[in-house]
C-alpha cells in the first residue's frame, strides 16, 4: 500500500477538513495516509479515527516568504513532511498549504531530478473532450526556452503515465494559432518544440484550451498562473450571476430548484475538487500542491492522485525521459518529425 | 454630428453585420458613418438604406502579415478608412477585421500619439462592480517596465474621460497580492506605478480582476491577451455545459425555458458585443478593434463609443496627460503620493 505524508496544517481549513480528507482517502482509497503536524490539534480532528501522526512543532503561514520560511522553519509540516519522502519512510507527500513554501521546500529537500533545470508546477484543465495538463502555473514567473521544452517534455511523461493517454499532444500557449505569432519566449520556443520529437501541435490560443486541442499546454509560469486564476476567477463570477438571476424572481427559483442538479453537474466539470492538486514536476519525488481552499475531498483526491504517480512510477518516468532528451542532444538532435 | 468611417469589410460577418450595424448606429445613435469598402456589395447590403461610401477596390484577410498587408494593400478599407481620419474626413475609425493590421496601419496612417512609446490594445472586462478596463491586450507582446506605466496612464485617462470615473483605481496583473511577486517585468513596473501620481492599487491577481477590485489592470500585450482569450473561451465552455445540461431531460428543458430570461440576462454581462470593441490608445486619432465576430449590435456599440470618444476629447486628454508625466519627469519625479 502506497504511503502518503499529508501536510496536516495546510490551507484555509486546516487541521478540520485535511484530516476529514485523509481518513476518506485511508478508508476507500487503499491509501496509507501519515499525517504531519500538531499532533493534539491532529488528535482532535480525527475524532477518534485511527491514523499514524509524525508531531510537529511549526507550521508555515500561508503569506511566509517561501525560501525564508524553509530556513526559519525545520520543524514545520512541510519540511517535516518532506523529508519523510526524502528519507523513504513515504513515497509521496500532499499540501494545502503555502504553495511557494511547498514548492522551495520540495526543491530543497528532494533536490532537482537529475537533468531538470526547472521544476515546474502543472494542473489539470477541464476541456470539452476531458482535459488537459498545464504547464508551469506558478514555479517560475521568468522562463527560457529550453525551460519550456523540458516543461512539454515532463507534461507528456505526466499525462502518458498518470492518465494513460499515447502521444499526448503538446501545445504552447501563445497570443495566435500562426507560428509567427507569439512573444520573444514562445518564438524561440516553438523551433525546439517542433523538432523535439514531442507530438507537438504548435501554439494553443486561450479561447482554444478549454475546447481541448491539446493535451499538454506549456508557458511560463507567470502567464500560466494568470491563465488559471483568471479562469477561477472568471467561472466563480458567472456562476455567481445565474444563481443571482435565479433568486431574482420567485418563478426563477422554482426553475432553479428542479435544475439545480443540472446546473451542479456543470460546475463540476470546473470544480478543482476533482482534480486532485497540482504536482510539482522535475524534483526528486512526488509532491503535490493542493488548492488552498481545499476541502476534504479535495485532499482525498489529491492523495488519490500522489499515490498513484507513485504506483504508475512517474518520477522514474520522468527521469529517464529527461536523460533520454540529453542523449538526443548530446547525439546532435532528431531528425524524424514527430510521431502520430 | 461626430462622422465615423466604418471597415465595411472587416469580421466574418462582413459587409451584411456590418452595414446592419452602421445603419442602426447611423438611425438610433446621432453618428454619421461612413463605409468604407466595395461599393457594390456595401449597396447590396444596405438594402436600399441611404448612408455614404467610399469605395475601395482592396480588403485585407483575417490571416495577412499586418505590416505586408499594409504596404501591399493601400487602397484595403482598413487603410482608405485611417486616411479619412488623418485627412480630417471623418473622426474616428472602426474596424471588425484583421486586428493586427488594424493596429500597424493605425500606427502608420495616425502616428504615435506625442509621447507614447508604444501604442495599446484596451478593452473591458466585466466585473462584479461594473467593468475594468485591461490593457494591453496585443498589440505589443514583450514590454518593458516604461511600457507598463505608460499604458497606467493612458487607460486611467479613458476610464476617466469614456466611463466618467474619478482617479480611477490602477492596479498591475500579477500572480500574488504582495509587492514582491510577480516576473521581471512586474517587479520593475511596480515602483514606477507606486511613484507615478497615479491611483495605484498595487498587484492584482486574474481571480481577482472580476471582482473589481481596480478599474483599470495594465500587463503586457501577451499576458492580457491570453487573459482576455481563456475568459472568453470559459465562458464559452461554461454555458456551453449549462446548456447540454438542460437540454439532457425533459424537466430540465421545461425549467430552462422558465429561466431562460434569467440566464440570458447573466450571458449579457459577459457579452463582449455590449462593450464597443478596443480601443487603440496612444495613435494620433480614435481608432477601435472590434471582435472578429462582432454581428450588427457589436459594430453598432463600437461606433457609439468611438463617437463618444471624440465627443469627450479623448485624444486631446491622452496627449495632455502624456505631456504633464513627461514634464514631472523631466522635473525630477513627484514627491507627493497617490491622490484619494
Amino acid at each position: 500500500m502506497v504511503k502518503v505524508a499529508l501536510d496536516a496544517m495546510g490551507g484555509d481549513h486546516a487541521p478540520e477538513e485535511t484530516v476529514k480528507g485523509a481518513v476518506e482517502a485511508a478508508k476507500t482509497g487503499g491509501r496509507e495516509v501519515v499525517l504531519v503536524g500538531d499532533e493534539g490539534r491532529i488528535r482532535a480532528a480525527l475524532r477518534g479515527a485511527d491514523l499514524p501522526i509524525v508531531h510537529c512543532t511549526q507550521a508555515i503561514d500561508m503569506d511566509e516568504h517561501p525560501g525564508a520560511a524553509y530556513r526559519r522553519k525545520k520543524d514545520s509540516s512541510i519540511v517535516v513532511g518532506l523529508n519523510l519522502v526524502k528519507k523513504g519512510e513515504v513515497s509521496a507527500f500532499v499540501s494545502a498549504g503555502n504553495s511557494g513554501a511547498v514548492m522551495a521546500s520540495s526543491l530543497f529537500v528532494l533536490g532537482r531530478l537529475g537533468g531538470a533545470e526547472r521544476p515546474a508546477l502543472g494542473t489539470v484543465f477541464p476541456t470539452a473532450s476531458g482535459k488537459a495538463f498545464i504547464l508551469d502555473v506558478g514555479a517560475n514567473a521568468d522562463c527560457r526556452p529550453g525551460h519550456l521544452l523540458q516543461f512539454a517534455i515532463m507534461g507528456s511523461i505526466y499525462m502518458e503515465k498518470v492518465f494513460g493517454l499515447r502521444a499526448p499532444r503538446v501545445g504552447i500557449l501563445s497570443v495566435g494559432e500562426e507560428e509567427t505569432k507569439g512573444n520573444q519566449l514562445v518564438l524561440e520556443s516553438h523551433p525546439l518544440l517542433k523538432q523535439s520529437g514531442l507530438n507537438f501541435v504548435g501554439n494553443v490560443e486561450g479561447k482554444d484550451v478549454p475546447k481541448g486541442i491539446a493535451d499538454v499546454v506549456v508557458t511560463d509560469g507567470f502567464t500560466g498562473n494568470v491563465a488559471i486564476k483568471v479562469t477561477e476567477g472568471i467561472s466563480e463570477f458567472l456562476l455567481g450571476m445565474v444563481k443571482e438571476a435565479i433568486a431574482s424572481r420567485l418563478r426563477y427559483k422554482l426553475a432553479g430548484l428542479v435544475l439545480k442538479p443540472a446546473l451542479k453537474l456543470a460546475a463540476k466539470r470546473l470544480d478543482y475538487t476533482e482534480y486532485g492538486g497540482a504536482p510539482l514536476l522535475g524534483v526528486d519525488g512526488v509532491s503535490i500542491v493542493a488548492h488552498g481552499r481545499s476541502n476534504a475531498k479535495a485532499i482525498a483526491s489529491a492523495l488519490q492522485v500522489a499515490g498513484h504517480a507513485v504506483e504508475v512510477g512517474l518520477v522514474e518516468a520522468l527521469k529517464q525521459g529527461l536523460r533520454e532528451r540529453k542523449t538526443i542532444e548530446e547525439n546532435g538532435g532528431i531528425s524524424h518529425g514527430t510521431p502520430d
